[in-house]
């Protein structure tokens, strides 16, 4: 069928240059943009980085275990989404909430004291004009040259898809919730 | 904008049934795949589970932080693709060692012992006709009741999508690679 190795997903070919970091997205309908993010968080803790993960959306009960298991291996972990109303009645404090927020997403990227920073489910803040896209953008065009960034959430905006080095998109083929089966921890959280 | 919460990719809906186990899919061309599996196998350590994972493909120093990291946490991690050829000439060595490779990896899931078993890119085994795509199904159909199966790597074959619960395609929208830059450790293996 083949005398070709398999197209593997990350070649190292000698005429590709070295980015000193890059900026992810992972976006999409479907399961894996959070799991995906924290699986490079994974990597860059097993090269003793330091990495830090910012959440912009109230998990509740949900990413325990990445939270959980995540702290135990040192990474600065920011439940940042708490405040958030979801109502459209409040927008003003919704927008006050998420520039709170951002600022403390922001410093950390400045800081450059972290090589991974997750931005995880940022998008939504976006799209629901809580926050500017272009702060997103500025803050990742400037950041320290080592700083990795991922952003994960549904519909990246345009502009973070831009200047982000690889989007990746998670399209919804099949779920287990369309046959009726429930989350299960240790799975899906 | 919204008076709706966030589109939360995992309700617990209490109309939902409770699987035993699900069997999950990451297919399609983008990044992503195998590193949403190591995410959950994060998520799976993290609620205290035994994980096991089998890798199909050669990794050379690829996947050498997950594998670290894993192995670390307890993980029981086969690497099962070391043996193949790659060589169209050669196509029943590969069978070969593909059917070794299968038995191993059916008698983790068969023994039962680990919550969670993941199949890293074992579908270009079935799509280079090196193992029969319907050994696959059975074997994830005939599991013990308990145990999650998560399956990565390009073009899926439709008897896995069939038996799977949830599918979901990596779709390359944009990559780091495209613009010349090389895979990074830390981020990319």
């Amino acid at each position: 069928m083949t005398d070709e190795p398999p197209p593997t997903d990350d070649p190292i070919r000698p005429e590709l240059r070295r980015a000193p970091s890059v900026v992810l997205v992972n976006t999409g309908d479907g399961k894996g943009k959070s799991t995906a993010a924290f699986g490079v968080m994974l990597r860059a803790l097993a090269r003793g980085w330091n990495v830090a993960v910012c959440q912009f959306v109230k998990s509740g009960d949900w990413k325990v275990g990445e939270e959980k298991l995540g702290r135990e291996l040192g990474v600065t972990w920011h439940a940042l989404g708490d405040g958030f109303t979801w109502d459209s009645n409040d927008l003003e404090a919704d927008r006050a909430r998420a520039a709170e927020a951002w600022a403390v997403a922001s410093g950390i990227i400045a800081a450059g004291e972290h090589h991974v920073v997750v931005l995880d489910e940022l998008t939504y803040l976006c799209n629901w004009s809580w926050l500017d896209t272009k702060d997103v953008v500025d803050a990742v065009t400037n950041r320290p040259a080592h700083v990795n960034i991922v952003v994960t959430g549904r519909d990246a905006p345009a502009g973070l898809i831009d200047v982000a080095d690889t989007v990746t998109e998670m399209r919804h083929v099949k779920h287990a919730y369309d046959e009726g089966v429930r989350a299960m921890r240790g799975i899906d959280y």
